[in-house]
């Protein structure tokens, strides 16, 4: 068995920026250079994909009315996830909900709506008893343009407080296909030392060691 | 603004596993160190989770039988997808399909089951609209894993010709959580150059180029 494995250092750097990658809502507005938006979307198209499906597209908005009109429909929807949150837990929850930062879709350098291709009917290797495995793929394609934009010292945020329907609407994506990520892209002065919803007492870290199992499921509830 | 990037060796390493990572059906049977185990499923929980859900559930499977078991429901599924894609596409495509190596379940160091947990329906933020957001994170979940192996020097293939009520009955998961990978984890004898569906002549890759657009979907079929 020959050696596969990278040297000390790439390892570390590997582990590194798994470990300090951070879903951003607080951006600064500095443009983000053509040739590091160049790298993460390559990165983003070296993820696997069901298949060899290759179901990401990316819409790059630089039209700063379609931007603002994004921005919209999401303001939108995260008072319907109020309200929801506000029925479905209390309303002091709901109130800690509103204050929290949800999106920097107005702040940041790139905006980003990823979406799964159309005609998905077509490709039946990996799907036919788990349609959904696209948006895995795509998810995939997401974690890499995250990591790689860490690496740079660059935030990525992914929200998905939309609705998908009108956000197709919106950017005339056609039936079959179906956005699945708003991805703010930008410079940060600084990235969160935990996850912001921890920082900001949203929630609580669960250990890894609850969501392990062996050979069957265990209820650790 | 500071400079948050990591040095140029560090960005190097990073984009080179994002590049190398494959999805590997081939594996020699060499166990995986427990260490390296638990390295890789740290890896897993640094992952982001749709507001802080941390849906991603890993059952490790280390009874023989259990594992044959697996198998059996996979190579079941093997035989309904070939005959869908006979139906879809031709015979001879359906032919090309039954020569692919699709998993290497019975060989692989290591077979984890991941599945997305229970009482999902309490988790509201950004999955309004979108519920299988936690599909999404448990993906992210899954790529840190792939990237992290391959650092490692050690293969992951995600396997998803399965059923998933019937793979949930098997290994005793309950309503409301779902199995959504068959994880085999291994030492390999070599990682493909290309993806092996590439190699294989299942499929070519389309270019990145196809997979970008401006503010408003194009139609690039």
């Amino acid at each position: 068995m020959s050696n596969h494995s990278y040297n000390d250092s790439d390892k570390a750097a590997i582990y590194k920026v798994i470990a300090e990658r951070r879903d951003i809502r607080h951006f600064l507005p500095t443009p983000i250079a053509p040739a590091i938006l160049q790298r993460l979307l390559q990165a983003a198209h070296h993820a696997p994909s069901v298949g060899l499906m290759q179901p990401w597209r990316f819409i790059r908005i630089t039209d700063a009315a379609v931007r603002k009109a994004i921005h919209a429909q999401v303001e939108e929807e995260r008072m319907h996830t109020a309200k929801a949150i506000g029925e479905y837990e209390n309303t002091a929850r709901m109130a800690e909900f509103m204050r929290l930062k949800v999106e920097g879709i107005l702040e940041c350098g790139e905006l980003l709506v990823a979406t799964l291709c159309d005609h998905r009917e077509k490709h039946v290797f990996g799907r036919r008893t788990i349609p959904e495995m696209d948006l895995a793929s795509v998810s995939c394609a997401i974690q890499n343009i995250w990591l790689a934009a860490r690496a740079e010292g660059i935030g990525v945020g992914w929200v998905s407080l939309f609705d998908p329907p009108k956000l197709a609407k919106l950017l005339a994506i056609p039936d079959g296909a179906k956005p699945v990520a708003i991805l703010c892209i930008g410079h940060v002065n600084s990235f969160y030392k935990s996850p912001m919803l921890v920082e900001e007492g949203w929630k609580t870290e669960q250990p890894l060691s609850e969501m392990l199992m062996e050979n069957a499921w265990e209820d650790n509830s």
